[in-house]
């Protein structure tokens, strides 16, 4: 017998690089995974119209509005997507929930503590299912890591060495964008690529006690966005460094960074512990390094484990072994469990608590940067 | 303005492994390229009807058919996809040609050289734009390879070294499927591995001048597939390996293997050359190793160029550098470029020719194993 | 012709780990290298004789002497080696220069910067030839990475990012020797293997303008050597971060640990500039990795440089190209330039000044880690 | 107390490249191994003798000798290293042996099966110890590879892959030496690479049943080494390729080549098995990727084992875990066995019944190059 699936009515919020990302997601998911919706791409929302129109014909949403607001009250969406620059995620976030809307949101949660926690706050008065798109989580060879850990293969954990590592910003002429701006953005590659940095080390090590971090800014002007014969301030940093102490007694390093002149999109760690040790690169992301102890005297060493293997989460869903799923699937992996979440009335990981536990990590950073002193990670309640 | 697509319609035959990348590749790729017609899912055949409605359901054929004489003479059908097990390629690309309709066929073409050029004499003459699926043509790091190659980056070739390694039939209870018998596949490794990795010499190298070929069979009884308490003979090689003599005068090695321990999908070459070498590992796709003797001699190493870059082929239409792409994207180029072919009326490689080319050097091969003698590649005409 | 070599008189004063790999560098270097002097092996010098005697019979030391002070003043002897515990360098070394014999001295230089300063005075006030033995040094491959900055192959730098990782500690019935000990060690990770860290930091990036550093105890007590049925204090850090700003404007993260799981003895760094990128990994010494923004947009990467080739500095003394060589060849190289040195009448580098400003550094980071805050690294005059 | 070694008087044959790697083998090894003989370096031979005095003088060789005859006769000498090009073992091995005197034997052992019989003859008439220098079968990492082999770690073997690849003859300009004389050298890479390889593949898998080879030659004419201005033949082949099937069923590839761009010395090895896989590469000579079927099945992949632990033989001899060595020790290791073996008046592995071995399989190669057909390996009595 074949599926009859319930329909599932989507809005999204974005139409850039995120948006794409999203909505090859929405109309993946339904055909590699046995998900109990079928999502229909109702809505793309945008205030550029001429582009949107170009992108919901590409991607197949059935209409297109201008006006966010008029989106999250309709009756007829049940989830909306935010695809939006950092800036803008609070706000349609908080009358997503108030309208009853499940959201599914991208990355960095938001600007600040304080609206991370209205967030959280709306998301759960209203009872929605909220999600926070930490992609990488859903990496297989993350969630192996995981598992492994928790299988108590690592056993207990003495250091993390994380990095996200990009050098786009080696350019002197990439112009001013949003990216580059504390109003919109939140922070440079602290937020940015921290965000997802701090995220991993969450699901892998735990909570952090405190931070001491490092900020540098290399090129300080940029050429404008709106006319590039004159600049602008660069305001965010241009890179980050973070030592840390977990609760759990590890130490921990970061490093966020746009200037590794030939790192793509380095999202790396480390993990050292008493039993054994992990190393994974999402430059190679198919694959987790794991050294254990458990191995004979003459045989150890770190185990280059590819995992596309039959028994590996998600990955098994696409292709036989062997044959390496990219980028894009770890947003088909968050979506299925999103859908899975919403029909069964149970949360899922990451959501708005762990946004705001980031962001609250960042901050203590920042304060960090700016104090040239450790600073401890303030407790949530 | 946003893209107003004609649109083309499309019966696939077949709806196991290859049916699901290719149900993928059609629905993808007006998403991702600016291809020249929207692909419609018309039609899905197979003989098994629950399976087939299954298959339909969730990839979107909006009809399923049972007899694939009649989904070949349909007048709403302006393509037939064949992902069907390779003894049953011939006769539906042959009346798919005389029916006027293109053809995108899958791999290994066919079970020997009559067939193959009986195919092939169908397309031409009804004029029918003809492909065969070698999908590795279209992975960004082997399009990068041709490319350096006739830039002269590789210079004259000295040797090849290529190899197809599986691991799958390590386990002596995989039972005895079409895979395992002659009439329904030709041939084992040699055939099903062969010929894309005689493919990809062909597309960097050239034409093979004269083959020689040892064969193996490993296990030799298998489980029934009806019955598994019975076993049956394993009828095509386990194993085979290949030494070659291109016509350009490079040396060449194929090692094709279903009994590599470890190896999930390890289709690799090396190429060397007076000026430069490659290095490619399909379980490593996105990636290629280059030497250059360009390069200052204090600086000379195999460079690891991550193919993911905006200049880079393909790629360039998914997401930023960086971030990798997986299997099932070649299958979206190979339909991308299908569909540009139709609209320009041009062919495109690797076509019904090129699949005569292979299956031609693998006879040669497997007359070789045979007789334990060198055998020239007959010449096509 | 053939060489006639003047002899030069050595006094070895340790006949432990690196009493052995000092010992070899002695015998090997007029083999393979033209050096100025034939090195004789003239005393070796411990405190348990019979241990002693065993050492210089295997290593064909002349005569051996239990009281160093004895040594240090005979007239039979040009160069002190001083392959000692850090605690034991001061002294020895002082009187070595007083005495008007070049010095040879292991790392870590010193238990403080008042011992590393008088030590220097020593050596510049009575003009001896005074090296310290950082062997990384001399590794081909950082020899090749200094002269690639100074060619311009990295231009201006964003990012240093180094580590130094063994994993020795992580056995907790490894006892509790000299190199936990504060008084006899100065330091834990921090001194013994910061000390080549820094050093290497200051060879390819330069001086440090402030450091901040995080320490960490995993492992408070450990077997006492005397009796084990026992356990004592560790005195030392078992593991320490530091975040660090160079003078140049590089930001630096230093990683040092005994407790890396897997990692046996990984002195690794990655170096980031405007212009090109270096990594590098002692256990895989004889290669470097180097992007440069130079090579055309569609063959960038990391190239994979082995640096053996005939016109790599110190490796063409020994083999051919692909012919790598190993750990205490670095030692070879130290002793080779040594003796040019002291031929010359010119100095070399790392020498004592070279120490002074290594533990300069690691005090500046210990004052951190106790302070919680960032801690300007003090001019030296 | 400390060793009092009984001395054991050694005199060479050769000094270039291989009596360099063996002076320095003779005189180390004393210092990093528990022998039971002390070598003394006796007399050195050669027809230069400029040059060979420069040489006895740098590694310690007591006296010269321009007639290897006189040399073998002498009643002061226990050992002949023979450290000549290949047309020159057999006549100095045979009267070495008929002196008494133990042989230390370079390789490619022979010209011809002949000669490798007349000196396996000759040697085990006169019952003494013979050695052939294949240094990498010391290499700890392939005496890892056996120990596994042995403990079952592999299972039944399906398939050896093997390669000898060099690039040096891709320069035109290189001469005509004596390596490029079949009279002199036997042959080319088969002879020179693939007696390595072969011995190498007989260590690890076992006896060959058949081979089939290819040969080729890519630049057929090169400078006189007497007249540059004019060229000569080159006699040997530039590259050779075999297939192979060995005794216990496992099928082979051997490729050999001096034109493999950017290879300087990669010798590599894949074997598969039932119950694991291994991988190695003499570039990266102190690592071993093992994969095995018995790992957790969500845990498989190849294990990349650094060959440096206190449990390794051989390299615990030298230093820590970690501090890797090179290509030289591999000659110290041997030396050490050989002295060991006249000790014990046991034999030791690989022996002149090894080269004959090897010779015997290359001979059918060179035969099945000419006939392009499969050649049966003749059985050895």
């Amino acid at each position: 017998m074949y599926r009859v699936m319930e329909e599932i009515r989507v809005a999204i919020l974005g139409h850039r690089f995120m948006g794409r990302a999203h909505s090859n997601a929405w109309s993946q998911v339904s055909k590699f995974f046995d998900v109990p919706y079928k999502p229909v791409l109702k809505v793309a929302c945008g205030r550029d119209e001429a582009d949107l129109k170009t992108f919901a014909d590409r991607w197949g949403w059935e209409e297109i509005e201008t006006d966010w607001r008029k989106v999250v009250e309709r009756d007829d969406i049940d989830i909306i997507d935010i695809s939006l620059p950092t800036f803008l995620h609070a706000e349609p976030a908080i009358e997503a929930a108030k309208n009853g809307k499940h959201v599914f949101c991208e990355k960095p949660f938001s600007i600040s503590v304080e609206e991370a926690r209205a967030m959280l706050d709306a998301a759960e008065a209203n009872k929605v299912v909220h999600f926070l798109n930490h992609n990488y989580r859903r990496c297989p060879a993350v969630v192996l890591a995981k598992k492994m850990i928790e299988e108590g293969e690592i056993g207990e954990m003495y250091h993390w060495r994380g990095a996200y590592q990009q050098s786009w910003l080696g350019n002197p002429d990439v112009p001013l964008d949003w990216k580059l701006k504390r109003a919109t953005a939140g922070g440079g590659p602290l937020w940015d690529l921290g965000s997802h940095a701090v995220d991993l080390a969450h699901c892998l090590v735990g909570d952090f006690a405190n931070v001491t971090c490092q900020q540098k800014n290399f090129i300080k002007e940029r050429p404008l966005l709106e006319d590039p014969s004159k600049t602008g301030e660069v305001e965010v940093e241009c890179a980050a460094n973070i030592l840390a102490e977990f609760q759990n007694g590890a130490l921990g390093t970061i490093e966020m960074t746009r200037y590794a002149t030939g790192r793509r999109n380095r999202h790396t760690f480390e993990l050292y512990g008493t039993k054994g040790s992990l190393a994974w690169d999402m430059e190679d992301m198919n694959r987790i390094k794991f050294f254990s102890q458990d191995d004979p005297e003459h045989l150890v060493g770190f185990r280059d484990i590819m995992v596309t293997e039959r028994c590996h989460d998600y990955v098994k869903e696409w292709w036989p072994p062997g044959h390496i799923i990219g980028y894009e699937h770890g947003f088909v992996h968050g979506v299925a469990d999103f859908l899975q979440a919403i029909k069964s009335g149970s949360g899922l990981e990451p959501d708005f608590r762990d946004g705001l536990r980031s962001i609250n990590v960042l901050e203590a950073a920042l304060r960090s940067a700016e104090s040239g002193a450790r600073e401890d990670v303030p407790a949530l309640t």
